[in-house]
C-alpha cells in the first residue's frame, strides 16, 4: 500500500492507494474512528456496483452504515440535491460524532464534501473516489461544493477529509470516456509541474498502456497536489496553477451547460487554449499547444471546442478567482513549469 | 473607542465599541480594505432606519456598496433566502477580493456570515449587529448558519470576521421586547462566569439602568465570549459552556415555531430550567434557578414557558452537541461557574 500523508495545521490525513484495497476500507475506517453511524452518499451509476460491498466492509468493522444514492450526473451538484441530503441524514439522526463517506466521482465527491462541511457546522467525512478524475483531482486538496444555475462550483468550502482510500481496480469498471476524463487532469500535472510525468504518459499512450503503470501515475499526480495545497490551501496564491486550463474549460462547461463535454474533456480543450494564449503572449514556446493536444489526443480528448466570445467573457464575469476586472491566467512557460498572468477580462478573446 | 482584539489562528480581527461610531464605518472598514464593491445584507426593520446611514459613509471612503434587504425575522433564515442572497451578490458581480456587510440583528449576521463563508468558497466579511443580543452573542466568535424545517442553526460553518462594529446607540431604536431579548444573554454570560457582571446587573435591574452603562456591560459580555472563543473555537469543549440555557430555549424556540418567543426569551426560560435540573441533581445550590429568574424578570423575560416532555426529546434528537444518545447539558455550580454533565437523552424530562 502506498500512503500519502497530507498535512495541513491540525488536519493531516492519509491517502490510501493500493489495488484491492476497497474490500478493507471498513478496516483503514476504523483505524481513524470509534464504530458510529456512517452515511455513505452515492450516485445511480457507482451505488449498484459498489455500494453493497462497502457496506458489508463498514458492518464486518462495527460501523452503521445507511446508503442515500443521488442520480448520477453534475445535475445533482445542486442546492436542491444538497438540501435532500440534510434531510436524509437528519432523518438517520446523524451526529458529530458520526461519519460521512463520498462514494464515487468528483461530483458525489464534492456535494458530499460540501453537506459533510456545513452539517451541524461540520462533520468528518472520509473519500471513497471510484474515477480517475476524483483520485487525482477532487479528492485531494479539500474543495468541495455545489454549483448555481450562475456557474460551476459557486458555494463551497475548504474541507479537509479525515482519510481518502483509492483503489485503481475501482477504474476497471469506467467506460473509456469516464477514464479519459481523468487522464486530462493527470496530463495537466505534467504541464504545470512535472516534465517527466508528461513524458511518462507520452511513452504510455493509451488507456491500457497507462493501466500497467497506474498506481505510479495516480500517486504522482496525488503528490503533486499535495504539495501545492500544503504550500496554498486556501487558494490565495500557489494553488492557483492548478487551474491551468480550467479558466477556459469551465466557460466550455457552462456553454454546453454541463452535459455535452466532461469536465475533463472542458479542460483539456482549455489548457489546448491556454497555451495558444501562452503563445499568443510570446510566453509560451511555439509548439506548446501542438505537444499538449497530440497527447490529450491519445486519450480521445478534444483539442478544441468550439465556444464564442460572449460564452467566454460570461463565464469569466463570475469567475471565483477573478479580482475586480480581471483574471489570473495560467500559461505554460514550458512543459513542467507555468506562470501566472493577469490579464483583463476583455482581453480573454484572441482566437 | 474600547478595541477588543480576537486572536485566532490566522484570522485576528478587532471589535470596535463606540457610541456614536456608526457613522465612521467607512472609515474603520478602509482601515482594513481597500476600496471595493460592498454588498451589504439587512433586513426589513434595520434597513430603513440604517441603511442610508452606512452607504453614506461606505462611498465617502470610496467604497462602491450596494444593499440587499431580507424580510425581517427568524423566517429568513432559510435555504431559500440564501439561495437568494447568493443571486444578488452575483448578479452585482462581487468576487473574492470584495466585501460583504451583515446590518442588523442575529438573523441578518447569521444567515449573511453564512453566504459569505461559502459563497465562491469565501468572501471576507465584517458585522455592523444593531441589537444588544447580536452584540454580544451572534456577532462574536464565527458562528454563523442557517435553519432547517428540522431545526435551528442545523447548517452551518464556523467564519470569522474581518472587523465588527458596534455603535451602543443603535440600541435606543430597538423595542423594549428586542433590547431585553439581548439581556437573557448578558445575564447567560454572568452564570457561566462571571459572578460580578451578574450582580452588576442585580443592581441596574432595568433598560434605563442599563443604558447607564451599556458600553461596559457589552465589552465585558464580548471579552468573555472571545476568551472562550479563543480557547475552543471550534466548539468541541469549552465553548460548550455558553449553551447555557439553550438546550431547552431551542426546544422552546422550536415547539413555538420560532415565533411566538424571541431567542432570548427561550433562553431565559432554558436557564431557569437548566439550574432547576441542576438544583434536581444536587449540582447548583438551592435558590439557583430563583436568583436567576428574578433577574430576567427584571427584564420582562419569561422565567417560565410551558414545554411537554416529546417535544423537548424531539428538540434534543437533533441537538449539534449530542453524542450518540448522549447530550451535554451546562449547569451551574453557582453563579460564575458552570459545569458539563453528560446526560441520557431520555432522562432529560425532570417536571
Amino acid at each position: 500500500m502506498q500512503t500519502l500523508r497530507v498535512n495541513l495545521p491540525n488536519r493531516e490525513y492519509d491517502i490510501k492507494i493500493e489495488k484491492g484495497i476497497f474490500d478493507r476500507a471498513g478496516e483503514l475506517v476504523a483505524e481513524i474512528h470509534k464504530p458510529c453511524r456512517v452515511a455513505v452518499v452515492t450516485d445511480s451509476n457507482v451505488g449498484p456496483l459498489y455500494g453493497e460491498r462497502l457496506l458489508n466492509s463498514l458492518e464486518k468493522s462495527g460501523f452503521e452504515p445507511f446508503v442515500i444514492t443521488i442520480p448520477a450526473g453534475e445535475g445533482s451538484k445542486s442546492v436542491e440535491q444538497l438540501t435532500t441530503l440534510y434531510s436524509e441524514m437528519l432523518r438517520f439522526g446523524l451526529t458529530r460524532s458520526d461519519l460521512i463517506v463520498a462514494l464515487g466521482g468528483g461530483v458525489v465527491g464534492d456535494i458530499t464534501g460540501f453537506c459533510a462541511s456545513t452539517l451541524l457546522r461540520g462533520i468528518p467525512f472520509i473519500q471513497i473516489p471510484t474515477t480517475l478524475l476524483a483520485q487525482v483531482d477532487s479528492s485531494v486538496g479539500g474543495k468541495v461544493a455545489v454549483n448555481l444555475p450562475q456557474g460551476k462550483n459557486l458555494v463551497g468550502a475548504f474541507y479537509q477529509p479525515k482519510l481518502v482510500i483509492m483503489d485503481p481496480l475501482c477504474l476497471d469498471t469506467l467506460s473509456d470516456r469516464v477514464f479519459c476524463d481523468g487522464m486530462a487532469e493527470v496530463i495537466k500535472y505534467g504541464v504545470i509541474l512535472d516534465e517527466e510525468l508528461f513524458e511518462k504518459i507520452e511513452s504510455a499512450p493509451s488507456r491500457e498502456a497507462i493501466m500497467d503503470i497506474i498506481e505510479d501515475v495516480v500517486y504522482r499526480a496525488c503528490d503533486l497536489k499535495r504539495m501545492v495545497v500544503e504550500e496554498d490551501e486556501l487558494d490565495t496564491g500557489k494553488r492557483m496553477i492548478l487551474n491551468f486550463g480550467h479558466t477556459f474549460g469551465h466557460a466550455i462547461e457552462k456553454k454546453y451547460n454541463f452535459t455535452d463535454y466532461t469536465h475533463g474533456e472542458a479542460v483539456a480543450a482549455g489548457m489546448v487554449m491556454a497555451a495558444q494564449y501562452g503563445e499568443h503572449l510570446g510566453i509560451s514556446p511555439d509548439g506548446t499547444s501542438k505537444r499538449i493536444a497530440e497527447l490529450i489526443g491519445n486519450f480521445g480528448l478534444p483539442q478544441w471546442v468550439d465556444i464564442d466570445k460572449a460564452s467566454l467573457l460570461n463565464a469569466v464575469k463570475v469567475d471565483k478567482k477573478g479580482e475586480g476586472n480581471l483574471v489570473s491566467l495560467v500559461i505554460p512557460e514550458k512543459i513542467g513549469k507555468v506562470i501566472l498572468k493577469k490579464i483583463d477580462k476583455d482581453g480573454i478573446w484572441i482566437w
